[in-house]
């Protein structure tokens, strides 16, 4: 019989647990619950309903898993299941880890979402078989996942991986800084997230730029997006061309800088923004080949993440 | 008996071997050997001689210390011994594991100089007993060693820890851009470690920069030094405060990337520049202090390096 594992991914607007089989990577069963409340109280029961239709599902018991993995969009104390920030849910220092073992009635590992689906890739996905791997993920967030010597590395309270909180701008407040959502000034993701990027155009339109966004946006500022901005750019958008050039620039040679200081043999890209915005992605990859160290380059390849939103529950269940 | 090892520093001017006791990090007995000329030949005929210096004077045979280690100041491909470039030798793909393996007659491991001295911390320094460490040098160079997960991370091709390579500044040619060793342009090394810094202040003092340096140094550019520039800034001296302030900033903020991605809990300063201008470093830490991801900053001690000039031999020595 397939040993089962169970992975919750935690995300701030849905929990999705799968009962996954540890030795094919493959799932089973899984149960997306959407978030109605976002107190803690009530995430932990959302994650409890998702895990047992899950496990109802996969005609297994939470016993027969033995013990639960955590994907979380937020700071965890690795070793502690604390959560200490997770913008969004707009958690501060919940003990999450303690909180789903009561509810769950097994012992439960959390971890970042972004170093679980790390785990994922190199457990059954793009990473399979390489020891040292960055995984790189630009969507609504910026993060990374690393995988070194072979194994998961979270540094030493569980933090490592915060690509996104890198500053590549001024750290004070000036008229043209943007905030970012973990409270700092001149981080990464201030500038390249889903986000942050959407956010920022809408102001950029509400004080009257000219570009082809507010066509594409149906005059409608809640339907701006990265996307959007991506289309504008492929039709030669002035305003678009001069925004991607500012955002690939920033992507690209961060990247870079990751992969000169670490090495690692593959760099995975993953998330909507850069797998759902081709133009920008090619931008990027050019800064990042043009910044990288000549001799890391030499033993690097690059490749899109496998697993998609399967990774986190995936990387989940696997943790050790 | 105690366990012997023996380690070789290979640096740009010397190279220094030693007999190192496994049990207490001891140096039994070391030898240092100018490098008269630097082809690849001569530098392993006098690795050879400091080897048998330091092996007579601990009444040691090679074939007890069983194998070599040897850190090089250049880019090493760690797992096949070949040097790519070590800018401050010369040299370009030196196949030097295999060349000091047929000279000793031991097995021999090659890497990166920076690698072995935190390995070195590690084992009997400023790393002792801790799991997740990031040492940074800056001195004639820039760069890192990395300890994660309690071992030495030295990446797929043993190329990792390049921290002096991320790219900070403009990467193509511009007036104001100065090339780095490694031939690339707009790398951290370049405008911040102390033959940068010794070489950009002297063409700007041929140039008619006034400055309290031009006093320091006697009228001798050749006697230029950061140390001089750490007098003159320590003095007040406008030219060395705007030139200190810019090079704290990119060795501060980029000290915080390093520490926010990688979540060690110690980060060890070593190299003269940073060890031996008090004025620099204390602005270089102002400014990691604010720049470095809070909650990295909550698990983190900063110490300066023990071993000095010590740790890159026995750090080699103890390579596994």
């Amino acid at each position: 019989m397939a040993r089962l594992a169970l992975g919750v991914d935690l995300g701030g607007t849905n929990a999705r647990a799968a009962v996954v089989d540890m030795g094919s990577g493959e799932i089973v069963a899984a149960h997306k619950e959407p978030l109605r409340d976002r107190t803690p109280e009530r995430v932990v029961a959302h994650v409890r309903h998702a895990v047992q239709e899950a496990t109802a599902a996969a005609e297994c018991g939470v016993d027969e898993c033995g013990r639960a993995g955590v994907g979380v969009a937020g700071q965890c104390l690795g070793t502690t299941g604390l959560v200490l920030n997770a913008p969004n849910l707009g958690w501060r220092d919940v003990p999450l880890g303690a909180m789903l073992e009561a509810a769950l009635g097994v012992p439960v590992t959390v971890a970042n979402d972004l170093s679980v689906a790390a785990w994922g890739e190199k457990k059954f996905g793009a990473a399979k078989g390489i020891d040292d791997v960055v995984l790189v993920f630009v969507g609504s967030g910026v993060g990374s996942g690393l995988i070194l010597g072979g194994r998961l590395h979270q540094g030493a309270q569980g933090l490592a991986g915060e690509f996104g909180h890198v500053k590549v701008h001024p750290i004070r407040p000036t008229t043209a800084a943007r905030r970012c959502g973990c409270g700092e000034w001149g981080c990464l993701e201030a500038y390249t997230s889903g986000m942050n990027i959407a956010a920022r155009v809408r102001e950029e339109l509400a004080a009257g730029a000219a570009t082809l966004v507010r066509d594409l946006c149906g005059g409608e500022p809640g339907r701006v997006s990265a996307t959007l901005v991506d289309d504008a750019y492929t039709r030669g958008d002035a305003y678009a061309v001069e925004l991607w050039g500012e955002v690939g620039e920033l992507l690209g040679t961060n990247m870079a800088n990751l992969v000169t200081v670490l090495d690692p043999a593959r760099l995975i890209l993953g998330g909507g923004v850069m797998l759902g915005c081709p133009g920008l992605a090619a931008l990027a990859r050019r800064r990042f080949d043009e910044a990288v160290s000549r001799s890391a380059l030499k033993g690097l390849s690059v490749e899109r993440a496998w697993l998609g939103d399967d990774a986190g529950v995936i990387g989940a269940a696997l943790l050790e």
